[in-house]
C-alpha cells in the first residue's frame, strides 16, 4: 500500500483519480461500425440529397474537382467496408480554440484506420501543418487522451491558410511526411479551409500524379456551425454549456441564499447566442437577452437597459432584490445604432489612424466625435468613459473591434444602474459581473460529447479509406443510434465581399426566431423573470442515471421527445 | 409519454433531472446513530480533553454559567440515548455566506428530533432570529432540499447580534414562539455569537426559569474554522475547493492547448489561504501565491511579483508561453508593507474623514500622501491608478478596506508584465484574469460534504435532545467511521481589543508553513512552475468510482494514508 504523498506524486500529469477512471469508461459506436471493442471502417454511398447555396455556381467555378467529384451530394453509411486498405499515411490537426471532445475525434480516427495505416498528429495547429511539425500516434497515446479534455495532446492556433506561398508550404509538408490524408478538426472558419485544401491538394501533389484527401471535422463551443438536420450540433458545444449551466445554476442558488445581489453573467461567443440560450434553458435565469433578437427587433441600448431595469424593479417590489441576468459576448455587434456606430468608428479610426495614434489620449473622444455621423457621436458621449476607452482601443489585425474586450456586463450594470434609480430610488441594486468562457473549453467532455467525437472520428477514418475528399464527417439521428454521413463542403460555401475580395465562408448558423427553442424561451422567460422558477442542472455526471443528456435547444430544435442521446 | 414540453415545465423551479436524482441519493450514518434509514439521537458523554486558549480565565469570567456547565470539555458520542425527549421546540438558522451542505445539516436536524418534536427555520439569517420569522419544518420540505446546495431554503444574512436591544428581541422571539433551543449554522463569527447566545439565555427565558439550548454548526468554505483532530474541516470547504479545482484544471487544460495565455486566477478567502493551497493540491498550477507565506517571510510586492516574472521568463524560454497563477482573495493585506500601508491609510481616512470626503476625486490621492508616512506615500504612488483609486475607495462598517473589491489579480498581471519585459523583453505575455468565488458556495455538496453534514446535523440534534448548550456540533475520525462529538465553545475563545472593547473571536485557523499540506506543496511547487504536471480533477461526481474523496490538505494534514472518507 502506497503512502498518500505517493499517491498524490503519481496523480501529476494528467492522472487525477477522476482522468484514470474516466479514460475507462466505454464509448458506443454507431450499429454500422460494428462492435464497440474493435469498431471497423465504414464505406459510404450518395444519398438523394444535394446541398448548395445561392452562390453554388460561383463555388463550383473555383472548385471544379471536389464538386465534380460529389456533385455536392450527401453520403451515408452504406456498411461494412468489404476493401482492406493499407498504408495510408493520414495527419489530423486541430485548428482554433479548443472544444471538449477533439481527443476522442483523434482517438476514433486512430482506431478506425487500425494497424495496418498510420496517423500523425499535426502539433500546434495550421501553423504546424505549414512547418511539417508532424509525429506518429500510438496506441498508448489513444489510451492516455481518450475522454480527456482539451486539444491539449497536439495544441492548436488560428493560422489561416490563404496564401500563395502556405499553400506550397502544405504541399511540402505532403510530400516530406508522403500523406495521403489530412483531417482538419475545427469550426466554420477551419472547414471552409478545409475546403479549399481539398481542391488545392485534389491532384498533382504525388509522384503518380495523385492528391491527397481532406476532411473536415465539426468542432466549435459556439454551437454556430449547423446544417438542420444533418449536423444537429458541433462537437464542445454541450460540455461548454454544461459547465456553464452548472455555474449559472449555483450562481442562481447563491442569489436566492443571500438575498442580496444581482449577478450578470456574460458568456463566450461572439456571433451567435446559442449557448446563452442554451444556459437560459438549463437555468431559467431571470433575465437572458439574445443577440439575434436584439438585432432582428431593432433594440436600442436604451430599450434593452431599460427592460433590464423594469425586471429588477418589479422583482424588488415582490421582494426579490437580486437575480440572474444573462447576456451573450457578442450583444453590443448586435444592437443596430451601436453596430452603426462601431462600424462608422472602425471607418474613422481605419482613414484617419496616423492623425489618432498622434493625439494624446484625452483628445481622442474629441477627435473622434468631431468625425462620426452626428447620431453616433451622440450615442458615443452616452457611454461611460471606460467603454469609449475601450471602444477607442487596438483593433485586431483584421481592424475590427476586439468585443471580448468590451466589458458588456459591466456596461449593463452600470446603465441598470442609473435606470433603477430613475424607476423607484428606494429599489437597491447591488451587482457582480462574471465571464465565463475559458473554463468551458477545456473540461473532460460529457458522455454526449465523447461519444459523438469518437464516432465523428470513426466516420472521418472512414471517409478517407473509402477515398473520399472536400467532406464534413457528421453522425445524424443522435436519439435513434446514429449514422455516419458526409457533408459535401463546397456545398456549405458562400461567397462573402472582404477587403475587397471574394471569400468563402460557410454562413453561422444563428439563433432562429422562429426555431422551436427560441419560441420555447419565449413563452417562458416572464415567468422566470418574475418568479424564481430557475433550476440547478448540477455538474456533469460521467457514471450514474443522469449522464445521457442531449443539450435542450438542440432536442427541442430536433423535435426530440427526451433529452436521452442514443449513439449505438 | 409526455412531451419534451411537458417535461421541461415540471423540471422548473429545482427539479433538473440531476437535482431530481441527487435527491435519492442515501446517506451514511455514523454507526453510533443506528441505522441509515431511520437514524436515532445518541447522548453524549465527557472525554478527558479540556479545551482552552490563553485568555481562558477572562473567558470564564464572561460565560460562568455555560463554562461551569461544560467545563470546557469535549464531549463524546456515549451510545443511544435512552431518554425519548418530547415536545422540544427548536429553531434553527443561517448564518454568514452559503455553503455546500446547509441544507443537509436541516435534514439531519429534522430527522433526529423525529415526530415528536418541532423543528422551526428561521427566514434571513440572524435578522430573522431578531424578527421572529419562523416556519414549521415539515418532512415534505427535508425530502425537498436534501442533497440540494445553497442556503435558499431559509436565506442568510450577516446581522451579528451585539446590543443589548438584540439579545432582547432574541429572547422575545424565544418566549413567543416558545423555543427550547436553537441551532447556528455558520462560521468563526456566528459560532462565537453563539456562545454569546447561550450564555445569554442560559436562564431565566421561560416562565418556569430555564434557558434555551445554543448549538452551533461549523460551516464556512474558506477552511478556516479548524480545531486540530476535533474539527479537520468546516463543511462546505470540499465543495467550493473542488468546483474551483474543476475550473482550473479546465483552464491549465486550455492553456496547454492554446499555447499562448497566462491566466491569473483569485480565489475566495479573505483571511487564510486553504482554499488556494487546496486547489494548487488538486490541480498543480505553475504558479500559487500563499497569504500565510507571504506575511511569514515577510515578502515585499516587488519580490512577489519578480517571483511571477521569473517563473514566466524560465517558462517561456523553454517554449511554454503560458501557465496558471492562483492568488488568495486577501493577498494584498497580508503583504507586510502593504498592510502597514493600508492600516495608515485607514488611519488617515478615519481621522480626516471630513476633509477627505470634501475633497475632488484628483485631489484625494494627494492630500492622502501628504498624510501617510513616507515609506507608505511612495509604495502607494508605485501602484496603477486604479488600485490608488480603489484604496481611497468606500469603506465597510467597521472602516475596513472592502479588500475584495480590489482586482488583485489585474494588479499581478500588470506589474508581472512591467517586470517580465525588464527581465527580458523577447518574452510574450499575454493573460487574463478570473475571480472564482460565488460559483462554488452554493453547488450541491460533494458526496463529503452531504454525509457530513446530515450527520453534523444529526449531531446537534442530539446535543439538544440531551440537554447540551453552548457546544459545536463536529464528526471526527472521518476515514474511520465518524464518531459525533461536541466542542465547548467557550473554550475555544479569545479576547480580542477591537475599537476600544474587548471582543471574543474564535481565532482563525490559518495555512501553517509547518502543517504537512503546506510541505507537501512546497516540495512539489518548483517542479510545477518548470514543467506541465497539472491536473484536471473533473467535475465532483455523485455516482460511479470517484465520488469518495476528502479534500488533499484535509487528508495530509490528518495523517490520512489515502484520500476516501468514511462516514458509517
Amino acid at each position: 500500500m502506497s503512502t498518500l504523498v505517493e499517491q498524490l506524486r503519481n496523480s501529476e500529469a494528467h492522472k487525477s483519480i477522476f482522468e484514470s477512471a474516466v479514460r475507462q469508461n466505454p464509448l458506443p459506436v454507431c450499429a454500422a461500425f460494428g462492435a464497440t471493442g474493435q469498431p471497423q471502417p465504414v464505406s459510404f454511398k450518395n444519398t438523394d440529397r444535394v446541398l448548395g447555396t445561392k452562390d453554388s455556381d460561383g463555388v463550383r467555378a473555383k472548385f471544379p474537382q471536389t464538386v465534380a467529384a460529389s456533385g455536392n451530394v450527401v453520403l451515408t453509411s452504406a456498411g461494412p467496408s468489404r476493401a482492406t486498405v493499407q498504408g495510408k499515411r493520414v495527419a489530423v490537426l486541430f485548428s482554433g480554440g479548443p472544444a471538449a471532445g477533439g481527443h476522442n475525434v483523434v482517438c476514433g480516427l486512430k482506431r478506425v484506420l487500425g494497424d495496418n495505416n498510420t496517423l500523425f498528429g499535426v502539433r500546434a495547429g495550421p501553423k504546424g501543418l505549414l512547418k511539417g511539425s508532424l509525429f506518429e500516434i500510438t496506441d498508448a497515446n489513444v489510451d492516455f487522451i481518450i475522454n480527456t479534455g482539451g486539444f491539449d495532446f497536439l495544441g492548436s492556433d488560428r493560422t489561416k491558410i490563404k496564401s500563395a506561398e502556405q499553400f506550397a508550404q502544405v504541399r511540402d509538408t505532403c510530400i516530406k511526411h508522403r500523406l495521403d490524408a489530412i483531417v482538419v478538426i475545427g469550426g466554420d472558419d477551419s472547414n471552409t479551409n478545409a475546403a479549399v485544401l481539398a481542391e488545392s491538394l485534389y491532384t498533382g501533389v504525388k509522384e503518380d500524379g495523385s492528391g491527397v484527401q481532406v476532411i473536415g471535422v465539426p468542432k466549435t463551443i459556439d454551437g454556430d456551425l449547423q446544417v438542420g438536420d444533418l449536423l444537429a450540433i458541433s462537437f464542445g458545444f454541450d460540455t461548454a454549456t454544461r459547465i456553464y449551466s452548472e455555474m449559472v445554476g449555483n450562481i442562481l442558488q447563491d442569489t436566492s441564499s443571500s438575498l442580496k445581489y444581482w449577478h450578470f453573467v456574460k458568456l463566450m461567443g461572439r456571433s451567435a447566442s446559442h449557448v446563452a440560450l442554451e444556459v437560459a434553458l438549463q437555468t431559467k435565469p431571470a433575465i437572458t437577452l439574445i443577440s439575434e433578437e436584439v438585432a432582428t427587433r431593432k433594440m436600442s441600448l436604451a430599450s434593452i437597459v431599460d427592460g433590464i431595469a423594469q425586471v429588477i424593479v418589479d422583482r424588488s417590489h415582490k421582494g426579490m432584490n437580486y437575480g440572474v441576468l444573462l447576456a451573450p459576448e457578442g450583444l453590443i455587434e448586435f444592437i443596430p445604432e451601436m453596430n452603426a456606430m462601431i462600424a462608422d468608428l472602425n471607418d474613422v479610426l481605419a482613414h484617419h489612424a496616423a492623425d489618432f495614434a498622434a493625439l494624446a489620449d484625452d483628445a481622442k473622444p474629441g477627435f473622434v466625435a468631431s468625425k462620426l455621423r452626428a447620431d453616433n457621436a451622440s450615442l458615443l458621449a452616452s457611454l461611460p468613459d471606460y467603454i469609449v476607452n475601450m471602444l477607442l482601443a487596438e483593433r485586431d489585425s483584421h481592424g475590427n473591434l476586439q468585443v471580448s474586450l468590451i466589458p458588456t456586463e459591466q456596461l449593463l450594470i452600470d446603465m441598470a444602474k442609473r435606470r433603477v434609480k430613475e424607476l423607484d430610488p428606494a429599489v437597491p441594486f447591488a451587482a457582480h459581473n462574471h465571464f465565463l468562457g475559458y473554463e468551458g473549453r477545456c473540461g473532460a467532455p460529457t458522455l454526449f460529447d465523447a461519444a459523438y467525437t469518437y464516432n465523428l472520428g470513426l466516420t472521418a477514418g472512414s471517409l478517407i479509406l473509402d477515398g473520399r475528399t472536400g467532406y464534413m464527417a457528421t453522425i445524424t439521428d443522435l436519439t435513434r443510434g446514429g449514422t455516419p454521413q458526409a457533408i459535401p463542403l463546397a456545398g456549405l460555401l458562400n461567397i462573402e465581399r472582404r477587403h475587397g475580395q471574394d471569400e468563402f465562408v460557410i454562413e453561422k448558423a444563428l439563433v432562429r426566431m422562429d426555431s422551436p427553442a427560441m419560441q420555447y424561451f419565449v413563452s417562458r422567460r416572464d415567468e422566470w423573470a418574475r418568479s424564481d422558477l430557475f433550476t440547478s442542472p448540477g455538474p456533469r455526471q460521467f457514471w450514474g442515471p443522469t449522464t445521457h443528456q442531449l443539450p435542450i435547444s438542440v432536442a427541442l430544435n430536433s423535435g426530440a421527445d427526451s433529452l436521452m442521446f442514443r449513439i449505438g
